[in-house]
This record gives structure tokens, C-alpha cells and sequence, in this order.
């Protein structure tokens, strides 16, 4: 650890947890990995976390100026508890960076996951530079985070950003939030995979049989993007859908915000060179006041470390360090 | 004119200028009018523009602080232009409030129509005391302004809130943006004449028959709103649309950005408790996180002053007198 002044990042997942010692110019030195799951008690967690802090800060021989954690879920930040989280359906109102906080004995900041991704996109990513832009993160399911003039926004109960749920299909496919229609259930990992799914039956999917031999249950989205971009046409039409529907949403936000930078992080987001000709042609066609702009459409580069990293940067400017 | 210290509200509209003095209470004091139309030249509205500033100043007998303009139109805000106005087809890139500053040596700021009808419903309307909100102004067409933590969102270029357009039923009419769908070809009191004309034909519309005196052109929308106030349910039947409608949009602007509270102003707005049971409906049909929350939908109550209102708080902020 070059200097001596350093932060720590934690990006809880719903598979694993990931934490890293971080310098101020955002270089990452000691990286810890544990597992979660959905079954996962608060303590379990909370204990984990800890210890991967614990690990950096041996390892590092002095203790960070701060930890910044990234959570999925709704966020209260006034009252800085999670109100709940689709990774862990048990968790209401958790108090997660005070008990951290608590245990380590380290002041630790708390931001949404989608939010924390696109502000590490912003700080050392592809949106270096940009001041108003969204990050579509696409996984299994389509989450967000909305940056304007610079500050992510959080809305009056933590719920903003919630781009995953806009309705792109009136009366479309019902969606695990209880609404029908939204581009989650198009867009995301999942939605591809039920959109290539639905197709297997028919005559065309000659290419899809043969990569999932012959079984549909061993059909998901990244054969679809590899049948895309072999021309399968099939895959690229499920693509094109897919990417239809985040046109869709995009002419949504840009109508409201007057956005027209977007990024993609998350599984999906390699294949967004197979949805951007689909993406373009909706969101032009969608939201006149694009006419005449450019509308940015960038693949995020941060990978998985995007939300690690923008959990430090929340905690670096929390700690006053705002350049 | 209690006290010295006054504002000039301007208040551009396409059919009239409407102007005032207004003290920093927000009383209006001096009023002025006068007529505008679609082929009125840009000299002869600044000019009569500045005979009402002039008018109220020689009543006042002292000269305002400054003067707060509201314009139709998208503006550039860095360079204090009017890009283009639907209001007046001609108009490109318009230095208005620069040449009326110019015309009558008096501070003059800009800001868009429907904005200023937003800025002053929350400074003296319903709106006060809120901090995130939404306006519609629901007229021929349908603008809004967006609030956001005590800030309109102007956006990069100024086009933010163009809630109008916001696709609401893919494929549907066709709209003078050049898009389909867009909630103001249904929620608009243009598109709920539509929507009644288009039922006209049918057996249950004896109502409207009888109110129009048989003349399918003689049906508007304060007709529809005199129908289901009265109970006749195929005016009914199309104010629920138009309702249900403005809550699809409500829930993508719930979505995006976690606001709760819409006021709605305009000639349509009085018929919101008439639309009201389908924009709730529909809202939380699609906005997973509204659940569990309260819902503000508000009549605006400033009327036609609201936009002038409004354009005398940007003025007073601009004079940092911003409390």
C-alpha cells in the first residue's frame, strides 16, 4: 500500500461479498472474497463483512480512513438502514454501516448498489467527465442509478432509480415487483432467456437446439448474445427485443431528465454491440428531444469492481475529500 | 404598491401576455394584458412585452428590482435563449430576455412556462412546503415541471419535463413530436375531445349527442368533464382513460425518481377528482414503490397567475433574495 492514507470498499452481493483497500486515486491493493446467499442471516453477513475488513486492515498494518459499503436494496439515508433488499428477503430496516461501523470501529458510509456502480463508472470509468447520465446495471435483474449534475439522486425515500420497472409493455409480462410489463422482465438476463425460451419451439431455432443440445432449460443469455453474434437470426431478434425495450426506457428518462448518456454494466452488458442499432431506433423514435443529439450508449468498464469502487468514492466524500 | 421593493412577473403565453407587479409576498399589485398569436412577429412581442413593463413601472411610479420572464418553449439557460417555441413556429434561438433587458434597462430572467407555473405553485400554490413534485399542465397539450429537492430539473439543455411525451401506449396516436403513444394525445384536453369525438358514433352517447346539439365539432373537453361530472358514463369512460393515462406516467416518474406529490394545472385540471380513482389505479398498478405510501394528487389553485408567480421567484432568487 503506497502511502498511508487509504479507504476500504465493500460491495455486498447476493452471492458474495467483495471488499478491497483502495487508495485516494482509486487503486485497489489487497482484495478479500466471501460467500453470501439469500438464506443468509443478518448476523452471518454483518459477520463476514467485518472480517474482510478486519483481513485488509492486517494485511494493509494501518487501519483505512474510512469504509464504504454498497448494499442492493431500498436505502433510507437519512436514517442509514436498508428497508429491505431482494437478495436477503429477510432483512427489514437494517441498521447494516452502523453495526459495521460499530464492530470495526472505522467510520463506514452506506450507498444502494446500482447507485454505487454508477458512481465508480463516474469516478474512474467510462462516464469519467460525463455530470448527468444513467447506469443501467443488467443481471438477472435491471437496476439503475441516475446521476444529475453531477450527484446521484437518491428521491425523498431512497427509491429512485428504479429504471428496471418502468412499464415498456402495457399488460406484458408480469414482473416479480407485482407489475406487468416492466423492462426487467425484457432486458434483463432473465428476460432474454424467457424471450429465447419462448422462441426454442419454432422452426428457426435451429442454432439454439444445437448450442443447448437440444434441452431448453440450458438455453440463457449469453448463448443467446454468442447466437447473435454469430447472425443467428432467431437471437438477434430476441436481442433486438431486448434492446427495443431499454429504447424504450431510455426515451423515458430522457423525456423526464433530458439524459442522453447511458452506460450498461452487469452480465448483459457485453451484448449491448447487438442491441444498440435496436436501442437507437426506439428511444429516436420514442423521445423527440433527442432529435438532433448525440445519444451516448457506452458498455461500463469497472467490471465487477464498479460498485466497490463507488462505495469509496461516496466514503472519500463523505470524509470531505471532494475534489 | 406597499413598500418600494417589487418584481414585474411576465407571463408569455400563446394567446397573451399576461404582466404584474408583484411584492416579494407574492401580492399582485398592477396587472397588464395583451394579445399574442402564432404569426406575431418576435419585434412585435418584445415590444409589446416591454409596454407592459413600462406601463406597470409609470403606475408604480418606481422601477421593479428586476423582471421575471416565463416563456413557452425549450430554453438554452447558460446563454439565455429560447432554442425554439411551439408557440411561435418562427422563433430560433431567442435572446428574449436580452433584448427586453436591453429595451428597458431592468434585470430580466427567463425561465420556461410550465416551470414557472411549478416554481409558483410552490412558493404561494399547493405545492408549498413540498420539496419533491411534479407539475402537469394539462391544456392543449401537456407540459410539467419537475421540483427536485427545491430545485426545478432543467436538464443539460433545458428539455427536462417533457412529461407530455412520455409513450403511455405503444403503437397509439400519433403525435405532433412525431412520436406515438405520447400521454398529452390522451390526457390533454385535445385528446380527451378526441376521445369522446372518436365515441360519438356509438349507441351510449346520447349525452354528448344532446350537449352538442348533434355537431360532433361542437363536443370539447369541458363538455366530457360536464358529462361525467353528471354522471353520463361514456364521458366517464373517457375522462378514465385520460386518467389512467396520467397514471402511467406518474408511475415512470415515480420510478425514476421516487416522487410522490403531482399537482395539475391547466384548463383540464378541474376535472382531476373526475380522473382521479384511474390515475391511483393505474399508478400502483405500475409503480411497485409506491406501495405503502401516500399518494399526493393536488388541483393547482394559482390559475393563470401561477406561471407569472413563478417567474417573479426565479427573478428573486436571481436577486438572492432566496429565503
Amino acid at each position: 500500500m503506497p502511502g498511508n492514507r487509504y479507504f476500504i470498499g465493500v460491495d455486498l452481493g447476493g452471492t458474495n461479498i467483495r471488499a478491497a483497500a483502495v487508495s485516494p486515486e482509486g487503486d485497489i491493493h489487497i482484495r478479500r472474497r466471501a460467500a453470501t446467499g439469500p438464506d443468509d442471516g443478518y448476523k452471518a453477513v454483518v459477520g463476514r463483512i467485518v472480517s474482510a475488513i478486519e483481513s485488509i486492515v492486517e494485511e494493509a498494518g494501518a487501519k483505512p480512513v474510512s469504509v464504504g459499503l454498497a448494499s442492493p436494496g431500498a436505502i433510507n439515508f437519512d436514517r442509514g438502514i436498508i428497508v429491505r433488499s431482494p437478495n436477503f428477503p429477510g432483512w427489514r430496516n437494517i441498521p447494516l454501516s452502523g453495526d459495521v461501523e460499530k464492530a470495526v470501529g472505522i467510520p463506514v458510509t452506506l450507498e444502494n448498489d446500482a447507485n454505487s456502480a454508477a458512481i465508480g463508472e463516474g469516478w474512474l470509468g467510462v462516464a469519467k467527465g460525463w455530470s448527468d447520465y444513467l447506469v443501467f446495471t443488467l443481471g438477472t435483474g435491471v437496476g439503475g442509478g441516475i446521476m444529475m449534475d453531477g450527484k446521484i439522486w437518491h428521491g425523498p425515500t431512497g427509491m429512485g432509480g428504479e429504471v428496471g420497472h418502468l412499464m415498456v409493455e402495457p399488460g406484458g409480462r408480469t414482473c416479480g415487483c407485482g407489475s406487468r410489463g416492466c423492462l426487467e422482465t425484457y432486458s434483463s438476463a432473465t428476460g432474454v432467456k424467457q424471450s429465447a425460451r419462448e422462441r426454442f419451439p419454432a422452426p428457426g431455432a435451429q442454432w439454439l437446439k444445437e448450442a443447448s443440445h437440444g434441452l431448453e432449460d440450458n438455453i440463457g443469455a449469453k448463448m443467446v448474445a454468442e447466437g447473435a453474434a454469430m447472425g443467428d437470426r432467431l437471437c438477434v431478434e430476441v436481442l433486438n427485443d431486448a434492446g427495443m425495450y431499454l429504447g424504450r426506457a431510455i426515451a423515458q428518462a430522457t423525456l423526464l431528465l433530458d439524459i442522453t448518456r447511458y452506460a450498461f454494466a452487469g452480465g448483459m452488458s457485453p451484448a449491448l454491440p447487438l442491441m444498440e442499432n435496436a436501442i437507437r431506433k426506439e428511444a429516436f423514435a420514442s423521445a423527440y428531444t433527442l432529435k438532433g443529439k448525440e445519444l451516448y450508449l457506452r458498455m461500463a468498464i469497472l467490471g465487477d469492481d464498479a460498485g466497490l469502487l463507488g462505495a469509496v468514492r461516496v466514503a472519500m466524500r463523505a470524509d470531505g475529500n471532494n475534489p
